[in-house]
């Protein structure tokens, strides 16, 4: 009835997955292993010591999850969360206010905290907000909206609720690898990101790390962690030490050889390269498009280079733009999320994806397809822009 | 510091995971796409169909969970129970013992009844526990228990729920596709497996599905469900019909294309083709081991025949032998789980596994390892055996 799947290949430049590297698309398909062989536990200790250089942390707790970055959030909140404790949760798109929603599910009493979509989380009112609630247990932010392209600062946000005496949950989901994450130089506690972004990896993994006083929380709960399957109680016994596994679940073996191959290609070209090249191709993609006369949405000091808002002109159809890339040029780009829908496309430039040739060839697709639709944009001078700044 | 991963190729004969088909490992390297992409779109609704056909059931909600077997286990309990519900788990073996937990994590009132681990859960036992808790609403049991080999009749446990007025949670996770599974002819309410079983795919994902009537009961809570990454409430509109799906989280992409894979193959072999070849290969490895001397733990009535369980002769280091099988032949088989650790090996052959050629490796390897090793067994009689079975 139906044939084997053989997806077009296309070029991702969304909000995730990204483009995923040969090498890891390769390593996927070695043989797989039992997930207690000898071989695979030196697999999960290699992946642990990458990940600890890749957070910047020594945090012994410092694994993938084996399941999406939605469960990362979930399980940093069902660890730290017990019923009644006061949490503040400053929202500045759509997955802080998933963090809201993990609040109110673990029985949290929830402090929610509004920034205008499209801006940076402002210190200031974290600051405030702790006074207001001196009984706060935890802060959870996210470090790189992935619905809005804004990136706040972690580091300063972590320094307020650490002296007030607070947890921190950070969502890097956008951020690992695009730009600086510094788990042990912010102080944060807990701390998730996904496969599908910077990694370059396929979806489906949530590299994760907790300090040592977080996974003291969690080990002194008066009540048992709701989730077993993310229990970090748990867990930590499966992704422990030496021989001294105990079995929990069956480690996606396949998908952990990519995120290991992803996890070498980042250290091969070190975290600062990586960082700089993610920078460099959003000043060509930005060079590009204003050119064009197209409209960053986020102020430039509080953008993520490896996300990009961009405004949809006047008039323009954008459900049609990104379904013609797809369709013409084998090209996704991102919709804008939540109520930004309508009003933004979010193109990606992440990982393996944040290339020249990819800036060129999505500043070209949408000059072509923003021109053959009569949109106002100035014509002929973007490609010149983009090579002028790669 | 470290290098590419390359894993030393293993012949998978313990519970889980099995060898994975080479076909799978093909299509899981296939070129990344977007979570979001029409041709994504319709993989995902071929994995539903093709899904309906495996579990035998015309449930729409009938899809894959992002992520191990255990949050498929998870996934039943916590949408379906609230806080004060009776739900009767019928246990005899380790992933009983894990239902029994998620029941109290999720706040619902336990009523464990416990049988042997290597027997069977006998109906009047839970016929009586119907009687004696009328106002019981869920009961829960293990299909095809992995840590012991023994299949429960589901047909009859489902009907005596059902006629109670209870709810069905059953694990197929070791049964789907290694013998019958049958959701609708049973009346179960939700099931769910894992890939890494007799599909022969990698580990990671959760075929799961649950009726009409266990839906309503999920759209009808009370109470919020604990987990937002497996509230059905949320993940139905993310799996939901044609082009309407609301973004719930971004799907294992390349996992997918693996699951895809291996249900086609599930399809052109045919499921009761599959389940005799499962029963087949069964008979021969039982006849190589019994001529050995060797000793099947399980009565032969209440055998899953994709998953072995061997006693471990008299004297006999067992983990020795097992590390042995590993290291002169890349031969994996498990050890006992639970109060069976020690006493027990446990072979698989599910999925791919289950070959003549496997059988005669596993029978050849356990008599060389066991000859050399001074085991008190049969020598030079287990191939004839063997060979007259195939």
């Amino acid at each position: 009835m139906f044939v084997p799947f053989s997806p077009i290949p296309r070029t991702l430049m969304g909000p995730g997955p990204s483009d995923v590297h040969p090498r890891i698309l390769t390593a996927m398909a070695r043989p797989t292993i039992g997930h207690l062989d000898p071989e695979f536990i030196r697999l999960m200790d290699e992946i642990k010591v990458l990940l600890q250089s890749l957070f910047q942390t020594k945090n012994e707790l410092t694994i993938p999850l084996s399941a999406p970055g939605s469960a990362g959030m979930e399980a940093s909140f069902a660890n730290l969360v017990e019923p009644g404790d006061k949490v503040i949760i400053l929202q500045n798109g759509v997955f802080g206010g998933r963090m809201a929603e993990n609040v109110t599910r673990f029985g949290g009493e929830l402090v929610l905290l509004q920034t205008d979509w499209g801006r940076a989380i402002d210190p200031e009112q974290l600051r405030l907000a702790l006074q207001e609630h001196p009984d706060a247990k935890i802060v959870g932010f996210v470090h790189a909206e992935t619905s809005t392209g804004v990136r706040s600062d972690a580091a300063a946000l972590c320094k307020l609720a650490q002296g007030a005496g607070c947890l921190t949950i950070v969502d890097c989901v956008t951020s690992l690898l695009g730009c600086e994450v510094n788990v042990d130089g912010w102080g944060a506690d807990v701390v998730y990101s996904g496969t599908q972004k910077c990694l370059s990896c396929a979806p489906g993994l949530s590299p994760f790390t907790m300090s040592e006083r977080a996974v003291e929380v969690t080990q002194n709960r008066a009540s048992a962690v709701k989730s077993w399957f993310l229990d970090m109680n748990l867990v930590m016994g499966y992704w422990g030490k030496g021989t001294t596994r105990a079995y929990h679940h069956t480690a996606p073996v396949n998908a952990l050889y990519g995120l290991h191959e992803a996890l070498l290609i980042a250290m091969d070209e070190g975290l600062p390269a990586a960082w700089a090249r993610h920078a460099r191709n959003h000043d060509a993609l930005k060079a590009g498009l204003e050119a064009m006369g197209l409209k960053f949405f986020v102020p430039e000091s509080e953008r993520l280079p490896q996300l990009n808002l961009v405004e949809v002109p006047e008039g323009v159809d954008e459900a049609l733009v990104r379904a013609r890339l797809l369709k013409e040029y084998n090209l996704e780009i991102g919709a804008g999320l939540g109520v930004l829908a309508g009003k933004v496309w979010r193109i990606g430039l992440m990982g393996y994806a944040s290339r020249p040739e990819n800036v060129l060839l999505c500043v070209s697709a949408l000059e072509a397809v923003l021109s053959s639709s009569n949109a106002p944009i100035n014509r002929g001078v973007a490609l010149d822009a983009v090579q002028a700044a790669v």
